[in-house]
């Protein structure tokens, strides 16, 4: 991709017409879903959008002209945050479940680098009860997923899940206080960036003693070397493991009521996860798809149960290109309402950059027409126009060339630009009705009534 | 529309759903004209901004954690300076003529005040030649406009059009110096906001004679009172009234060489849009779309030949919903090679929001989706899950319903967003793979075998 200003990517035509099918694919497979179109104002309060970032990656904006630098409105920095202030705002207006979609840019305040983008677009689903939402919710997301990602035509990909439960209920099980959890898991959520022994010390400050924090290590790095394929038993093994009713494996674990808590969360945790890889497989998902990751965090400032993480399988060095979970609370930080919820962000703009890059996305055509009308006479500009209009009112995007350029240099540039075919015509074609239709790909052509022109066009095509 | 925060409107699903058909007309009608898209970052440098816009209206970003109020980059105010830039910038890698199209937001650092927004929605196309580009571009704006607005079903348009130049070989005639052409343009476009009298004085203070004035005003006057129906004739009468050959009407008028050149400017003005306006006619054009606007000038800074602004002719208090024209030089600020163009924009979230405000357009549901798979029975979750799969394989945009609520409830939430189809099925249903299909519009229902429902469905839709 191009970049004019560091991190703000543009594309050439060739490329922004790939990028633009990608997006119809991912906005297709939404509505196929029933999910309704929102478009968030690119602008919120910057206190609402502080709520969820941080003041180093929002961007402010203020007119030129005002030199008091006034900060109350910033960019959004996902799609996120303005649906849970308008969900908040207008609860009273939406049905639910409200399932809604919202392909957009966002802005982020990065420093400039490579591969680094400060404005990005990203498609999201969100689906938001009213008190409760099932777990089949979580169940219909994997399937999108799925059916998104083989519509796009990337290969396979793999779903990396987890349960914001099973890490918490192990950590507390593992003696982590629960003052101390949200940090613990930032500190896991980075494990994937620093060493075994940067880990194991770093969760060692955090409170855990070496036996614990070695427990804890195993259990993650064994679901991480298993992650190409699910393996339902990781998850029976671990809950056999720390029942309490079956004795303690280690003189390092948590005993009493916070053992009894630990296990019970953990448990919650197990089942749902388990609950919703089966019904997905039930319903028709590859067994190789689902990865099951209990290192994977995502953040964790949203999420609190469910989560997913999409690779795509032939390109991991692209890291995560989808990612998203389930919510007991969006809106808290506007409503008392309880408005549970469950979606996905998929980063389009780093998925399809990739993509163009190791070439599995090539653009062919600088043009989304198909059929280019020559202009070989200007006397003759009217007809030309009309045989453009006769082959648009079948649907067939056409371009007439309106230039006075040698039919030569017409055909360089329908070349040039990619179309398909060529109307060609002259005095003669004219007083007869005539136009000569021409496949660029094999040279074959054809003279025809400008009524039949269609309908041979088509035939073509 | 709703707004959050003062001129930043956003939708209602019911509203979204209208507003994306509305975007999603205009896009077919880009494409079908060989129009290729482009999406310009929402980013430019604020050096570039300036260049055409002013530091009142643009907004700079920054990120909220800088305190130095750096004002490097800023946001859009709309799609022409960017494709500007960006044409400069990639002229090599572009085949011309280049025809684009972008459907975006832009943002203005309006003061907040009712319908006046602070982030909407164009619509642009622009065509742009590559040293020269002849008329009939012209002339097939005229006719995309004319099929855009019949597509999105509006009623009838009334395209106030206008040449640049016979604005300018009128005032040159009229004894107005070139040096001072721009500033009495710029007074004349603002025309029709003050009384005639303070037109007047305006222009005399501009340096005009009183009679000079007056005449150019009649001038104008008259075009505008005839501007329900194309009058052919006021040009040619204009042609006939100020050639030098035929002796001068009044006293005050210009003599000598700027009378010459003056007179030249305002026959190449009346030939060209003259030209346009038949050639559009001969195409088919409706002839009492096009209003010959003489005091039409569209703020100039850009433009330099045929001037395009529509109106709604039932709607006339909404103003002008579309504009453009043809400009010699887009990129003059960037590049000196020569880049002519002509182009239009549509202010799609003005255009909508008015309609929306006066019922043409009424959003009726506040789904895109229009089957409901209603979900009896928690136990048979996957059969339903499965049943709207099938349909969606048939392209039938499905709603599966997964919450755990009694039919009645679900009916009620059917009715509320607007399915026109339910698919039901408990137990019974379920044990011979059958579902039944019930038409929500008029009650009617048929119960037929999961894998002949999409049949059914499309047979009711």
């Amino acid at each position: 991709m191009l970049t004019s200003i560091s991190g703000f990517p543009e594309l050439l035509p060739r490329d922004q017409i790939i990028f633009n099918q990608i997006v119809d694919t991912i906005r297709y497979q939404f509505e196929l879903h029933g999910f309704t179109p929102f478009d968030s104002p690119s602008v919120e309060k910057t206190s609402v959008l502080l709520s969820k970032g941080n003041d180093s990656e929002i961007y402010g904006i203020h007119r030129l002209a005002d030199s008091d630098g006034k900060k109350d409105l910033g960019l959004r920095f996902d799609l996120t945050v303005p649906l849970a202030r308008y969900v908040a705002q207008r609860c009273g207006q939406l049905t639910f479940p409200y399932r809604r979609y919202q392909i957009g840019q966002v802005w982020r305040g990065e420093r400039p680098q490579a591969g680094r983008y400060r404005q990005f677009c990203q498609g999201d689903i969100d689906i938001i009860g009213d008190g409760d939402l099932s777990l089949s919710h979580d169940v219909e997301m994997v399937l999108i997923i799925h059916r998104i990602f083989r519509a796009i035509g990337v290969g396979n990909i793999i779903i990396r899940m987890n349960n914001c439960s099973i890490l918490k209920g192990l950590l507390l099980l593992l003696g982590v206080a629960e003052d101390n959890l949200a940090r613990v898991m930032r500190v896991i959520d980075k494990a994937d960036k620093i060493s075994a022994n940067q880990l194991k010390i770093s969760l060692m400050q955090e409170g855990m003693t070496e036996d614990n924090a070695e427990e804890l290590m195993i259990i993650l790095t064994i679901t991480r070397k298993g992650e190409q394929i699910f393996h339902p038993t990781i998850l029976d093994e671990l809950l056999e493991k720390f029942d309490p009713r079956n004795g303690q494996i280690h003189a390092g674990l948590e005993q009493g009521e916070q053992a009894t808590y630990g296990y019970r969360i953990l448990e919650s945790g197990i089942l749902e996860l388990q609950e919703v890889v089966k019904l997905a497989t039930e319903l028709g998902l590859p067994d190789n798809i689902i990865a099951i990751n209990l290192s994977l965090a995502r953040g964790l400032s949203y999420y609190t149960g469910t989560l997913y993480e999409v690779q795509l399988r032939e390109y991991p060095e692209i890291g995560s290109v989808c990612g998203g979970g389930r919510y007991e609370n969006l809106v808290a930080n506007f409503t008392n309402r309880k408005l549970p919820g469950v979606g996905i962000s998929i980063g389009i703009t780093r998925l399809v950059a990739k993509l163009l890059e190791v070439g599995i996305l090539q653009g062919k055509t600088s043009t989304i027409a198909q059929v280019l009308v020559t202009n070989q006479n200007t006397k003759l500009t009217s007809y030309y126009m009309i045989i453009g209009d006769t082959l648009r009112a079948g649907g067939i995007n056409t371009e007439v060339y309106l230039q006075d350029k040698p039919l030569g240099h017409q055909m360089k540039y329908a070349d040039k630009k990619g179309f398909k075919i060529a109307m060609i015509a002259d005095e003669s074609e004219f007083t007869d009705g005539n136009v000569i239709v021409r496949d660029l790909r094999n040279g074959q052509q054809e003279c025809t009534k400008v009524e039949s022109a269609l309908h041979i066009v088509k035939q073509m095509l």
